[in-house]
């Protein structure tokens, strides 16, 4: 075990948790590779800062979170003398921590959905490939590059690590609430942190909450439900996403037809071809995807041009809200665009956010990681919506707004054209 | 005067100053338009995110923010009936306010000290060139756009509104006070903005404070002192900066040299040579030089494409203090590197903060617009560190610490080879 | 109408409001009564200071906070110029804001309940009596201080006005909520009021929210029910709060006895008879009683002296959690502690917490001024448990946690001559 | 020694340091005691609440906040294994921490000047005397209360304990700058505290600063210095004092004169005859002042009954500033004064507040305990002012505003039958 000198505990500013303190070499020397400063260029909340001009920060800054939240927590375990901690998972729990997000591409959610990726194999790609993470995780053993991957793929034959590690009441959700209402401003992202570690207790093969920690825990589901509406599924956010995703498709579709861009860079032919080796990608970044935008708003093929546009300049689609229980109505939509000549591909489309605050589950099912587990003092669990109304109400709700986005300046005109009870629609 | 009816102001939620109000439609139109929106892509504190990870904010908010101060500070003096503020000037204030940050470029100053180019030209060539900007400011009358322009040339007419869009105590430091300390995290920029601006008030031809706020522009003046010295002038930035200014120099002299690169974008020859159009200007951001920059690392010049390396991953130069007073000892340096086989030219830069919290100036100088001036309850006007002890010495503070910054990894195993009262320098 | 000139407005620091806006010249006098004053001597949060050390925050402090709120409400209307608004009731309004907590007494919430007195009541008798606040009000108007008073009443015939100053989302509650989270440092509290503000509307009788601040009253409802949990019900608090109606009601016993104190102060006797005029009420805050108890501490009456000595020395009953649905179980207790000699009046106390964060009802019941009431974009009202799941779920709760609350020193050792099934509920 | 096993710790919500950890099992004890329990019935700030309505917090909350910061300190040496930190004096230095100011008494610098007392003696005479906090110390030991006493004396043999709990960066200062700060809402006392303590050494006999925290002590110097301006020496605050001062004097004259007091109440008259006991001193609170005042608003004699009535209903003196420099001045208006039939005793007091936020000495003085050191890398220490240019300046700063303060109602009709060269001085 290489631990620095404690001595030398080295220290981040950090506007969220004030320090982020650095206690073991091996964490300093992975934060200085250049995998892990490439995360500098990948914004934390994709295109939220369209919404929230504030929302710049990256997912360099949230990895650091993530990472002072694990410590904490295991500061605290070995500090109390917690014999349910396997102490010797340190560094293992800190480097997951610390790691797990290292294989975000730039706008992760979207470029996960036009090229079917996914940023978890993309990151265990990265800590077993020819990389420098790889070489610094191999002084600590032959086997931790793997031990760490395994964490993230959710392998490990450790439980209470990767429940540390991911779970619903974990470093990532607790720094990203934390962190997101920060740099918003939308201050229902802030819950009591301290608290919430105070009553975290390692048990068995999971970490679980003392009871006392109820209320705390309450308050930090409603804190995610509010962010969850106020800020990640907020229609000017959704708007701009679903922009970036048509511009990766028809990019695409030009490179698979030939099309002769004016302008092309490095490593975008490899990812239209689905071919990106592990170099290929980490050269992938928020930058090099604006830059291409940018140039492509002067490319030949009008409509990457116009999406580029409205991508680059902040010229989103339009959303009116709309109800998706009835497949008729969009059917309807969708044939009266095609026929005023709109096209049905790319000037209209659905979106429906699905993600929970607390995923619903049956008071029968057996405890599972994805519960959030009271420890009475007669050291009995008891999973929390058993306990809370508030959760049972906020554990049970899945149902959202959907809305309906379209290009505003394409399709009013041609209202008068279409059906009266599909242009009443969009006339509000 | 196109202003918007009062209820449909509009809102943007901000972290620092909780909300934005937009009243006035001409203001709503500018900040959308693509020559604003491109402040999204130009970071607010240039390199800094290098040294603090949360400062990655964007001009854009800044320019909100100061926008926001102003209009708070007008609506004031508005509410408050205060004769000697010409109400007609309203929206040529918020306009400038809005837009004074609209033509720096991409890391901008590292780039105008590379390239010889100065932003406020740059803002008034956008503002009356063939933009966007200057379509929507056209619209308040043939004059509009030269009059805003006049502001930031400080040429204008009205010398109350240069006054307050550009003094010792003007929304844009106040903003850049508030906002730097919010996403660096370090707390000692932190202002009673709300006690300042009751302060305020507009007299005869300038904006100055009431007696009674002379602690608290105290305050203020220490909160920038500090924030000079704990950030702006933190050695991590000038490090970076330094090589970012030798990238720009490096590729000018590649460029020049007739250097074929193996990438190359628009509207980088312009720059290199000099003759950057509007058009081409409003290009450049930064996600266009860290593309480049990321690009640069494969290219075969093995100076630039290590420059670049560097300033991608992180890899910054050394610093040791020095006594600039003593130009032999830098000859010296100089001099020894040579001798070694080191290149004087880039592998040894010297750095001098400069900036001042409040400049300095004697105390028999006529009252100008670079001094704060306070107002006593029998009308009359004094300069600050005539009254504040505080302000006084720091007004006369320009000695900083200097750095001479080196790389590492070259410099340190020919250290043995020079002569020892150069090389016990490097060695502490 | 008399209000201050504009460019005399006075200001109050305030750690809630950052400033607290005085711009009538009888708010500004209303405050400076001998009445108003008074409330410095009157803690906001009763005995809560006991279990949450920062909590020591007056009344005085919380009805400038409601002052402010409403007038930032009504500045706001005035300003957007909403015609339901009636301009002329500003100052009724802002008046019945302030002074709406003047007839509070010491401990209020155990005074009342313990002497069988209500602070509304009182705060009539002193808008109405021969006070220095009757004054103020009378130079407004001779009907001035009865409208004033029947705002208080509920019976004025401005329903908006009686709406603004009282319904479940009035400035009375976001002030406590805000004030309470700082003082207490629980920061369940933390409310976005500016956003709430910006949402209310004058609606016809009414205030009402515009539907898209609905997020924003969730959270502020979800607030009052963190803060009811985790504050105003601790059972900590409600320990004292027994003692204190045990000191009250023993000192009453023994003054009715005839009992010969060897402290007594004014009104304590006419408090005890039930018979304070105005002039004595005033006379009655938190200094009076605290100074009271300490002296009684050396009463020869042992209980009296025992309970005094209990709430100055913080010496509070212990409690257990009990089934309150069971009666023949604190029978059994009752009976249990007889039989072994003690008090069963005194040294058994079972408390049941009621209040609810918001009122259920049927959702077949008209619309009525204790719900919150959404305006959607058609001009549509609904309440808004009928749109919100959340509000939904809080709405029905109403269960809580009870406990019985008992003298440990006294009880404990006797426990194992009482039956095993009621000495275990104490064992745990 | 007696530790609480370290899972039992217990936590105090705290709104300035989130949570006061408690470890120790005598720290419990000794809060629990009822000469700890009376500190919430001092205020911290005395009068202030006055000027600043939300300064409502007593010693009890500070004396917490001054045990935290200690402890945090401690646990910091400890942790980090300085070996200058002599182990072994962990719970004096928090005993002494925690209890240096449980001597002061109400309004304890009024008190304190004008009956002749001093906080720090009845410090000691309550460990040492027969307190239950005095049996609590003993359990540790029967030197334990002489050994915490000394601490408070400044006579304890191990210098840097006292070093830790009083110096001029102590734990003390920071406690109240923080606290001040945050119940006052005058944002200028906020610290960066965990740079501070992070940059705290223990080095041979003192507590040190490394030289990189030299700006962090800057900025802490700067806040006392303006805490120091908007808060304890604010002219309303001194009015109240001095009020205050002058009833104490006038019953005091009455009580030795044998006026026959319709309310009085012990131990004033132990006070009046300076031979309070330490029982009797521990009754005195400031419940027990204003009750005493409230009650000698309806004493016969007038000048007690307007004075008392000032203070309850905060109707205070007015002041004007005037120059202290010139004797004549001040003779002058008492002369007039008096001639006019006013009471020089009474109707005119001048003030001046003397405190310094760094105390100035020579830069020839040897190292003492009252300054700040700086560590550099080489281990030599250097008082803080010969580095920073802005600790210099404040440090020579004692000139301060000088007030006359008088009843406006009593003086201002008489103005007239002045002098003109007195009569000006009071209409400005």
């Amino acid at each position: 075990m290489m631990r620095l000198p404690i001595s030398e505990e080295k220290v981040f500013k950090d506007p969220v948790h004030n320090y982020i303190h650095v206690q073991d070499d091996i964490i300093w020397r992975l934060i200085d590779t250049p995998e892990f400063q490439r995360l500098r260029r990948v914004r934390q909340l994709g295109t939220s800062y369209l919404t929230f001009h504030g929302a710049e920060h990256s997912r360099f800054s949230h990895s650091l979170g993530v990472y002072e939240i694990t410590r904490r927590i295991i500061s605290q375990f070995e500090r109390k003398g917690y014999s349910d901690w396997p102490a010797e998972e340190r560094q293992v729990a800190l480097c997951a921590a610390l790691l797990h997000d290292l294989g975000h591409g730039p706008f992760s959610h979207s470029i996960e959905e036009a090229f079917q990726m996914n940023h978890e194999d993309w990151t265990c790609r990265i800590l077993l490939g020819d990389t420098c993470v790889n070489k610094v995780l191999l002084e600590l053993g032959e086997d931790f590059p793997e031990r760490v991957a395994s964490v993230i793929r959710k392998t490990y034959d450790k439980p209470i690590v990767m429940n540390l590690v991911t779970s619903p009441l974990d470093a990532d959700r607790m720094d990203y609430l934390l962190r997101d209402a920060y740099y918003t401003g939308v201050n229902y992202g802030t819950i009591d942190i301290d608290r919430i570690l105070r009553m975290l207790r390692p048990h068995r093969d999971r970490i679980v909450v003392k009871e006392s920690g109820m209320h705390a825990v309450e308050d930090y589901l409603m804190s995610r439900y509010q962010m969850y509406w106020q800020v990640y599924f907020h229609p000017v956010t959704r708007s701009s996403e679903i922009i970036l995703r048509q511009i990766f498709r028809r990019a695409k579709e030009l490179y698979e037809a030939g099309y002769a861009f004016q302008f092309m860079i490095e490593p975008l032919p490899a990812l239209f071809e689905g071919r990106l080796t592990v170099q290929q990608y980490l050269r992938l970044d928020e930058a090099l995807i604006q830059t291409a935008f940018l140039q492509w708003t002067a490319e030949q093929d009008q409509l990457l041009s116009e999406l580029c546009g409205r991508f680059i300049h902040r010229k989103l689609y339009k959303y009116i809200e709309i109800d998706t229980g009835n497949p008729e109505t969009i059917d309807a939509i969708r044939q009266a665009f095609r026929e005023v000549g709109l096209d049905p591909a790319y000037d209209v489309e659905i979106d429906f956010p699905t993600d929970l605050p607390y995923d619903k589950f049956h008071s029968g099912m057996p405890l599972n990681e994805k519960q959030i587990l009271l420890l009475d003092r007669h050291d009995q669990l008891r999973e929390i919506s058993e306990v809370s109304d508030i959760v049972r109400s906020i554990s049970g709700i899945h149902k959202g707004r959907n809305y309906l986005y379209y290009p505003e300046e394409r399709v009013e005109p041609l209202l008068d054209r279409m059906p009266a009870e599909v242009a009443d629609l969009f006339r509000r």
